[in-house]
């Protein structure tokens, strides 16, 4: 897998970061809209998650994340993961030269195409809401907005379990939605990988007018932008192939795999980092 | 922190450790029986949790804690996590010399002193849950006892955001709880060292003559008698202190400390393993 320029297209593959398995949202839609790039996915299930954890742990895993897939030969990296994106995109960029996108600018661009956004929820791990990126990004992006940033640790592990259509699930939305709602919303955004799979669910519960804006179509949409911008695209016809590498394994998550790619996940392997 | 036998009393202090800080639900426990021991506490935070890691890694996570507790001179160890007792205690007393406790034999000898016990119900992290230790150690101790163990990975996260008398909640154990219920349990054990926070709500679902036994107080009295046995007491007179130790620090992990110990942590250090 050495990174090799040919013209206008490269042969390497992209590299996809993530605490654990919810990144494979991001390379599901990925594969849907560039279904001949190959992708190398990393999931650092050992060690996840990484919402809870402090910005200088979470910089650290995500420094480990990179160098692996970087020592693999990957075109361009994709942080997949909200957290991480969030505290570590700025350092990664100043320490690797492959480009490195990470999930906010994708969702920020989204939220934004509409022209009359103006309030946005934002829902997330508490390490994402607590380091103000989409806040920030946003404020930055346009003038006049009215940001709510509301953490729901409690989303990841429910949607783990499959709970997607249970009523605690409904409950547990209902209370970090309705101060959201009543505060008058015209956006949410999910700003979690594993937020996807809740969108029948946010749909019933929210109302009518709230634009849904996830981090996985997003992401998959700027890529291509980036990738057509660098040159990098795949060879015409290429027929793009998934590896995950997981640096812990088990039963368990290979079924999470599966629901969060649509499909088999293939044969995963064991990923060792750092050295 | 040298390790000093003086008589039938020692002075180094007690080594626990748990994944997270839910093992300070112990500690507690320990504190409020042996108040004259001193604690030294390691929460491998930037990893938590184990219990839905796989059995290769948890042992593993485990060793590198005990080494940590060693080094620093313990004079016995209490594995204060359910998950880790279940895949690593074995492997922890085969490598090391010093007396290393779990919660599973504490919890067993509490459930089955009663003579009626006959049918048990076990909820824990599917980690512990799915390596049969408990259900084993039960059924090794009394013969033709009906065991039902059911895997409940989202109690954790709850008690974690302090959901603790939240209706989702009560939901969540109810979807849990119905089945062992109607399976006609007597006995209850909550084999994470989490679950004891959830108490009150349990009494407020469970048929009244459901007897519940938690990881904490029934791991303090045995630790209480393994130390008589191994005249391994404090000196009389001591007055105990706790020294937590942690892989990530943040203001989360403090407050969910202070929860779970019921009082402040003090300063907590930040902890390297390995090497």
């Amino acid at each position: 897998m050495k990174r090799r320029t040919i013209g206008s297209v490269n042969t390497g593959p992209l590299g996809f970061f993530d605490s654990g398995v919810g990144g494979l949202t991001v390379v599901r839609a990925v594969q849907e809209l560039l279904p001949g790039e190959d992708i190398l996915y990393l999931g650092d299930t050992a060690r996840l998650p990484y919402g809870s954890k402090s910005p200088e742990t979470i910089r650290q895993f995500a420094d480990e994340d990179a160098r692996f897939l970087i020592a693999r030969g990957v075109k361009a990296i994709v942080v997949a993961c909200n957290t991480a994106t969030a505290h570590a995109l700025p350092s990664l960029r100043q320490q690797y030269r492959v480009p490195i996108l990470g999930v906010i600018e994708a969702g920020v661009d989204a939220a934004l195409a509409n022209p009359n956004a103006e309030r946005i929820g934002i829902i997330a791990t508490r390490g994402t809401i607590g380091s103000h990126a989409y806040q920030h990004a946003l404020a930055l992006r346009r003038t006049g907005l009215i940001i709510h940033g509301q953490a729901a640790p409690l989303l990841v592990p429910l949607v783990e379990e499959n709970w997607i259509d249970h009523p605690a699930t409904a409950m547990v939305l209902k209370t970090y939605l309705d101060p959201l709602v009543e505060k008058g919303i015209d956006t949410l955004m999910l700003a979690c990988t594993h937020y996807p799979l809740l969108i029948p669910l946010l749909r019933e519960i929210l109302p009518d007018d709230v634009c849904l804006v996830d981090s996985a179509t997003t992401c998959a949409e700027h890529l291509q932008k980036e990738l057509v911008n660098l040159n990098l695209l795949a060879p015409a016809g290429n027929e793009g192939k998934l590896e995950i590498h997981l640096t812990d394994l088990s039963e368990e998550f290979e079924v999470l795999a599966r629901r969060f790619l649509k499909k088999a996940p293939g044969r995963i392997h064991r990923a060792v980092l750092g050295g």
